[in-house]
Parts: C-alpha cells; structure tokens; sequence
C-alpha cells in the first residue's frame, strides 16, 4: 500500500504497540481474579455495576423482568478483595489520552471511598493502563492522592507514573498479575511498623 | 375485644415482641454501616444485585435508559468491607419461620465464597434474624459450616442459635451493632496464634 505523505500517521506507525488492543483492561482483570480465586491466591470481585430499578414485570410465575432502570453513580470502587489476611480495594481505569491521565476520569466519592481504606490499614489503589502505549501501572493510593491534592494541574503526566509507579508485566496466567505488588506493599507496611 | 376460644392465638398474645416489624434487616444493616462510615469506625457497603442488561435505549443524549434486563444469582455475599485492618465478609438473613433457619434460603456459592474468605484469614459471618422473636444473631461462619457439615437436617434450629450464637442487640445509634462481635472473633483469633 502507498504510503501518501499527507496522510495522518497510525499510532502503529509511531511505534506505539496495538499487541492488547481490544483485550480490556477489565476482561484481562476478571480472568486474573479467577485465576487468583482458582488457585486460591486471593478472594478478589468485581462490584455488579448499581442500577436503580423503577419497574418490573412478570411475564411468568419464576421470572422478573426489568423493563426501566437506569445506572446509578457507584459509590465505591469496582474492585475488592481479600488477600492473605489483607484487605484490598482498587479501581481500574484505560487511558486513551497518549500523555496524560484525567482527575475526570476518577469520581470524587471514589477517591473519599479510598482515603478511607487507606485510613482502615487497608491496601487501596489504582491500576491504570494507558492502552496506546500498551503500558499498565500498579498505583498506590497514597502516591497517587499525594499528587492529586498537590498538583495545579487537573491531570497527570504519564512521565509522572513512568517515575512515580511499578508497571505491572503483561502475562498469560494471569494476564495481569498485580498481586506481587500489593505483597510489596505489605512489606513495606511491616518495615513502617517495625 | 373478645377473645373467641377458636381465634387462634396471635404471636403477640404469646409473648413476642413485634417491636421491629416493619424495620428490616437490610434497612438497619444500611442505617448501621452509615453510621460506622460517618465515625471513621468501619467501611462496609452492600454490594449492588447484580442485574443482565439486554437492551438499553438513549431518550436522550445523557441518559441511558436500561429496558430489559433480569436479575442473576449472585456470586458472593450482599456485605463486605473493611475494619481496623480485617477483612470482613457476611450475609444477612431475615427469617420468618419461628423454630429453624432452612439451608435452602442460602447459596452452597455463598457457602463455598465464605470458606474461601475464612482461608484467607478474613472474618467470615453470618446476620441471622429470626423476625417473629425480634432475636438478630451474630453467627461465626466457622461454627455455621461445622453444623452445615455434619448435620443430617435441612435447617438448623432456633434452639441452636441460641445455645451457639452472641445476640446482637437492638439499638438506636447504630441499629443493629454488629462489630464488637467482629472484634471479639479477632481476639480470639490473636489468642489462637500466640
């Protein structure tokens, strides 16, 4: 195929992988929970997305239908779990963005929901995965709420996260295999403690 | 009013209380976690019920409107969350029968998730209402399964509850006070390790 020269170049073409396109960061986790759940690694779900159910009907003896509903605003995050003892809350967010994540992208009631496990001695953070780059970051919480409240930008840098945060390998079983990292904070946890 | 030898006798005229009738289980577990939030003593949330969406209409351009979907069985317990570190998973049930508890009105998946929780060292329990007695009591998951294995019934008796299990007594602020039961079991589960 000419390659006319007006044409816009593909991401592919600036050397951006597309290997994951397509593969969701919330499919890759669902397998990854049940695979954690399986092997009896970790007891990790994900939250039913909320909805507020307005009308039902009947249309046999055994069977409801919702015929009007709309989706509510979750309250917490999508994902939590326990994992050797520890308790573990998480949301998971793709960028699309090339340089930078959005504070839009994460609800304030969210980041309180957070704070708050944090603040319960629990492990909470984000894993965000910016898919042109094909690049998945663990991110803990407090990092990432130290930024949120000192930044004057109403964003972060994907160079912020390159610097700031471990990136979590692409895998086949799991595909994506966070745990590792929630045992680093454990550790890191004791060591504060002790 | 006479009182016809024939009429049967009401639950009240046999001495049960009917204080509660009316304030559901769920409707005080929600009042009780609220306010366990609102202090900073706990965060647990009831997970949504996890709805199929099949059809979903736009009437306009920021609504999305569900119009057919149906409700699936879910896969874990309605509760989980988060006090002082532990991991804390449960089911509440309220009962309307007066003498037992049958173990149809719960799922051998919510069974075999509370087993799981409990090997991962999280506090696994059950909420068990019986609503004509205004009796609510705090079940251990461990004590429940241990009876749930090796008994040859379909149901475990009042009688049982009442000689195995703590009472959770009736309040105001929070309703239904079910942590300090929380924190006995992980006494006993410091006492066990050391």
């Amino acid at each position: 195929m000419i390659q006319y020269p007006t044409k816009k170049k593909s991401l592919q073409s600036q050397g951006v992988s597309t290997k994951n396109r397509g593969m969701s960061l919330e499919h890759d986790l669902n397998i990854t929970n049940e695979y954690y759940r399986v092997h009896e690694i970790a007891n990790v779900h994900k939250k039913p997305t909320p909805v507020q159910v307005v009308s039902v009907s009947y249309p046999s003896r055994n069977q409801a239908k919702i015929t009007e509903a709309y989706y509510k605003t979750p309250s917490t995050t999508d994902y939590n779990g326990i994992y050797r003892g520890t308790y573990i809350d998480f949301e998971a967010k793709e960028v699309t963005d090339l340089h930078r994540f959005s504070f839009g992208r994460i609800h304030l009631h969210q980041i309180e929901h957070l704070r708050s496990v944090v603040k319960h001695q629990g492990c909470a953070f984000l894993i965000i995965r910016f898919i042109n780059h094909d690049l998945t970051f663990f991110v803990p919480f407090e990092k990432f709420d130290q930024e949120f409240k000192t930044t004057t930008r109403r964003s972060i840098s994907l160079a912020w996260f390159e610097s700031e945060c471990a990136i979590i390998q692409n895998g086949f079983t799991p595909p994506i295999d966070y745990l590792p990292h929630v045992q680093q904070w454990i550790k890191e946890q004791h060591e504060k403690q002790y």
